[in-house]
């Protein structure tokens, strides 16, 4: 599923690039094949394609310097955060130089009275709300992973909360950004709205260093709840777990997470984190609001699920006990991977609807069934978005073919159904075979003269998304 | 404040391309005096400049055959939703051809169960509205006019619900939009999120009929909340009330609206509205939630606004109570203009982050008291938006320079303390000045090679947002 469309520069201008900046980076300028290996490595079965070099930049200016070098002889530059990204976004297919953003760890301004934070693209969602201890105040959006929160905003990332908060298309206000010429320019305000100008914080939310790399930003904080409860409820099935949460948004009760495990995640979570839970379909819910307010939710919310054949729903307000089961959750990834020893777990997602999503899961669940494919089903089901998580014997060519297939399938299912192929975890290598799937080609041609027209040299991350 | 940096086309190409339209669209092309004028006509003091030919488009297809039409002879395309827009954005610079899309009315599709409508680019909110009576939903976003959905898309527009539940750039999901090149796009899926690919939505809302003119566009909407309740608190002055207003959004309670209207402004509606209101700063506020939620959210508020010496607060559940405020809210710009026989009213506006909100509001009425402009403040509080309503005499040239002079500060007030030149009402003529002080060289000239590369001929809306 790769894409290498355009041309691996010469041995010589990678040279010229990295030893024009080699004095200055000094040891922080790395071509040993263990780092370039390290900084290209992902969770995902595309072949690792490691940069020429890694350079470890700690101030915008830095990555201004190294892609004003890399733009000079035509040199590829590719953006990495904490390499958790799920589709191959730091791969470098074309070699050229990767920019490492994870000393750019400065908390920048905190403006607790005006509910934002401006912060260094490196530092990481549970860093920032490390820093937020004590304000009264949280950073909302948690994709599974402690990525940095520019990485988070290239790859336009979300998670549990976003059914209540929105993604990082909702929480991004403002960017510090290099431009493929060097350039620093800086997009938004702290105003919470703007008619003034094309959106370019939009553009470049969900760009995937492919228009410019994000080295600041500033994002959207929200009030710490005075109350939050959370709870579970176990389905018979999970058409009927989805028609719960379908009428659950549909009726408006303003949930802050709402997530579904199918039966294999379940078994999944109680072996890896001793929850010891009936195994079948279960619903993980959270309410936000204050404390008359979580308790109403909670009711409305068990009426549904009652309707719907679920129960017993199980809720609390007490911190540890939420923490434990939002903990397991959030290791869903790991617990799947320990089903198959000696197997990876590959995540993918997709998004529909909500009208559609029992339909989609079911039918998901029957192909897994059908395929022989061994894989576990989790989702921010209030948003219409699942997760599957296939299991692959990265030694047999058969079960990986199986996977693509699956994969493949699932994809077209989701886009029939008036969805996307890509939920949160972005395009990258792994899912440009599917954009002409979804975009119409007069789309995919607006896209691609945005590209050349910011990237005209196509320096940045190439070989991603719409590659040119 | 007008641009006109491009080339008017010759009389024969326009000709050219008016006649390769005439037999088709017979009498719904029209080149009469009074109907040019009539579509460039706007709510400014910018001059009118009207096109060559209106023409009043039916489908998606028949837009694109107007923008092929002059895309092959480079005559510019003006797109015209209901003439609402504030600042010149139908205004034809170059002359061309409108594209009147008040007759595309279809509701193409409703998904109650998803929360969301896909329309014709000429529906207005209140139409939109009527056709949701008895769904139980409602479409949230409320500028003051009654505008078309696509004109409300192109300019970003918001209105008093804003801050509860976002712009048009937090509701819509999808487009239909007719590219430069009479190309047809869809952009966006039905999905609720995805990162697949660049955000055109997102680009193309707000870009004024730049880039592309929207057709269609599918948007959320929310269900119509329980219980609602309004009510109004008068104040001492707007820095207290403003204050006020920034707990409220520092308390994290989920307000509906919260709109100020400065004692200038309430004393103008209650003559134009015979409301009978005290004659001093004062909030009007809404609540949405259930009927144990707003109670507790109007109490809240009253302790906040006692804090700051407000009240009496005084709110009400009943609707029609209700409905005769916020209607005269909604004639708030007509209130003012009868202040002042003769002149007319202008709406400019800022945004600034919240906790700048007071400042800004306090020094903008010693700036009118100062400067003898005759003008009432007015704004979307909440998001730290506000308007100016200034009263101009046309015939008087001080008098327009020194409305003219007073916005200027207006809008360097609000970009020295971290805001923008314009909250809701888009740049189109009246605002191009003004983005260089807000935007660097280097965002501007992004925001230009996007316009290139998108328009290369330059014949979308030219002479507004960023001329090129």
């Amino acid at each position: 599923m790769t894409a290498t469309p355009a041309q691996r520069p010469s041995a010589a201008a990678v040279n010229k690039a990295i030893n024009s900046l080699k004095e200055y980076f000094g040891s922080r300028l790395s071509t040993a094949e263990a780092v370039r290996h390290q900084y290209a490595h992902t969770l995902t079965w595309l072949p690792t394609q490691p940069a020429d070099a890694v350079v470890f930049a700690e101030t915008t200016d830095e990555v201004a310097k190294v892609v004003s070098a890399c733009a000079e002889h035509r040199v590829p530059v590719i953006a990495f955060g904490t390499g958790t990204s799920l589709e191959g976004h730091v791969n470098a297919p074309l070699g050229g130089v990767t920019i490492c953003l994870r000393d750019m760890k400065r908390i920048v301004s905190l403006h607790a009275e005006d509910l934002d934070a401006t912060v260094e693209a490196g530092v990481t969602r549970t860093e920032l709300n490390a820093h937020l201890r004590d304000t009264g105040l949280f950073f909302p959006i948690d994709p599974g992973a402690d990525a940095s929160l520019g990485g988070m905003a290239a790859t336009r990332a979300s998670g549990t909360n976003a059914v209540r908060y929105g993604t990082m298309k909702d929480n991004v206000l403002a960017l510090t950004v290099v431009l493929a010429n060097g350039e620093v320019i800086h997009t938004g305000t702290r105003a919470r709205k703007s008619s003034a100008g094309y959106d370019l914080t939009r553009l470049l939310v969900g760009s995937e260093g492919t228009l410019g790399i994000i080295t600041e930003l500033t994002v959207r904080l929200a009030g710490i709840p005075e109350a939050i409860s959370g709870g579970i409820c176990p389905f018979a099935s999970v058409a009927s777990a989805c028609e719960a949460v379908m009428m659950t948004i549909q009726m408006g009760i303003p949930i802050a997470r709402i997530e579904l495990l199918d039966e294999v995640q379940v078994r999944a979570c109680n072996n890896y984190s001793k929850l010891g839970l009936p195994e079948t379909p279960t619903l993980f819910v959270e309410f936000h609001g204050s404390t008359a307010g979580v308790a109403e939710q909670a009711e409305a919310f068990g009426a549904i699920a009652g309707e719907f054949g679920g129960g017993p729903f199980r809720w609390t307000t007490h911190p540890e006990e939420r923490g434990a089961l939002w903990q397991a959750r959030h290791d869903a990834f790991w617990a799947a991977q320990s089903l198959r020893p000696g197997a990876r777990a590959f995540s993918t997602d997709v998004c529909v609807p909500i009208s559609r999503l029992a339909e989609c899961v079911a039918e998901t669940k029957a192909d897994i069934e059908a395929s022989g494919v061994i894989a576990t089903v989790v989702g921010h089901v209030g948003d219409g978005n699942f997760h599957t998580l296939p299991l692959v014997d990265m030694d047999d060519p058969g079960d990986i073919a199986r996977v693509e297939a699956f994969i493949g399938r699932l994809t077209e299912r989701a886009l029939a159904m008036g969805g996307t192929c890509s939920g949160e975890h972005g395009v990258g290598q792994g899912k440009m075979a599917y954009l002409p799937k979804e975009h119409d080609a007069g789309a995919l041609d607006a896209m691609r003269a945005i590209k050349r027209a910011l990237d005209p040299h196509n320096i940045m991350n190439p070989g991603k998304l719409v590659a040119i």
